[in-house]
């Protein structure tokens, strides 16, 4: 199972709204699948230039391991040399909030979502609300 | 000068049209600002994985040179050597036709469109399509 | 909107300037445009063989984030491995004083400037000096 | 012994204005000491975004196999794969001409040129120009 564009859409229009809603900084969104590839993307007018990088590595690193980012961060805070060497091996992944599994609601596996651009727990916030928009449930950690 | 998010919502959705309009297998469309950050990306269903791999690589390579992806192509054809250093050098660039760089109506660079998943001739056309859909100007080559 | 090659000498020139007038050692001064690309560098007889890549991470990493490097500093003493992270995504990034990004006076971003060579702080004051002399206003955090 | 700072800037000079007389498109120059590092670089108004990595990596393919990068070209022309394996092994080369090493009058190794952004004729002719500039010697094979 994989998530769909059209929902896709509606997580980063979601989170988009949710961060306008609560004057967030200009927020980046990226969606992957459960195959941990881009399904869409959007980084808002006035975004600093790394951005896509920095979401998708939030949201590849939830894929790649099968948890939400802020129980990456745990793991980081506990054993930063696990998350260093993890990363040297899967490549990219920032753990830090903002990096959600999306699930339907049997819990099966769809992708993930990485935001970024404000601080991190509200990255996460506008994260569980996009995929929240799109009638889906968020995993974060 | 950099393409806005809206204007790269514009060039996404007018990509995708014009390949929905021209029955072209599921392509992927990503736009890059001036600096060749990503600003916007879509992945139809059943699009294969790395499909934003590529298109990336094809509206990376135009901006990192100054060049439509399609004259790319054409210096491949003369040296191939000299577009494998420069891969190697700037990083991922596909010479190919599919990325076009974006212009205002006085010919700023606002930036490059990817685009991949039909024939190479296919996806310029859809890009083009796209930039014309966002009222901007393509550079193909 | 990006900082012009005239701007960017009258940066070298100035923060090179305010160095010899403290009598730093040796500076390395790199100017890189709002996408994050070199504009001007110059490298001041008798530094050490890799000043350039130094100050060179110091203003990407600046670009990068939308932040000047001390602010990254601050967040590499609460978060190491944030920062460790965030270095494997988005590529060389040296969280020390040093790198500062240049603004215009209604706050439009232009590019960053990363110097290198004596104390992080006196290089973050030469930085500073150097885009005073070219009429424009730097966030070191 | 290494091109000095002061050197360094006249080659700049000399090449950009070179290029500004004879009308060529934008130029990059970049200059490297013998030992292969950073001195003085220059990216003119206009320039592509990745024209530093090119000019870089025509300079240092000079330095690191102590041939003028039209020598290099000759190569790849020859053995494509020879090149595509040194790239590999010491990093960014890119085997057209505009890479000219820097000699003083006794034939002394002093450095490397680098020059980008029109025909690479064109480009080896104006860091060509700019080494006459400074009163050194240039070795374009």
């Amino acid at each position: 199972m994989n998530i769909t564009l059209a929902q896709a859409r509606q997580v980063v229009a979601g989170a988009l709204a949710a961060g306008r809603a609560a004057s967030y900084k200009p927020l980046t969104v990226v969606v992957l699948d459960s195959g941990g590839h881009v399904v869409a993307v959007e980084r808002e007018d006035g975004a600093s230039t790394k951005r896509f990088e920095i979401a998708h590595a939030k949201a590849h690193g939830a894929v790649a391991l099968g948890l939400g980012s802020r129980a990456l961060m745990a793991r980081a805070e506990q054993q930063p040399y696990f998350i260093a060497a993890v990363t040297q091996t899967v490549g990219a992944l920032v753990p830090v909030p903002g990096g959600v599994l999306v699930r339907d609601a049997d819990g099966g596996l769809l992708g993930a979502v990485g935001v970024t651009g404000d601080t991190s727990d509200h990255d996460e916030l506008a994260a569980l609300a996009g995929i929240e928009a799109a009638g889906l449930v968020g995993q974060p950690d």
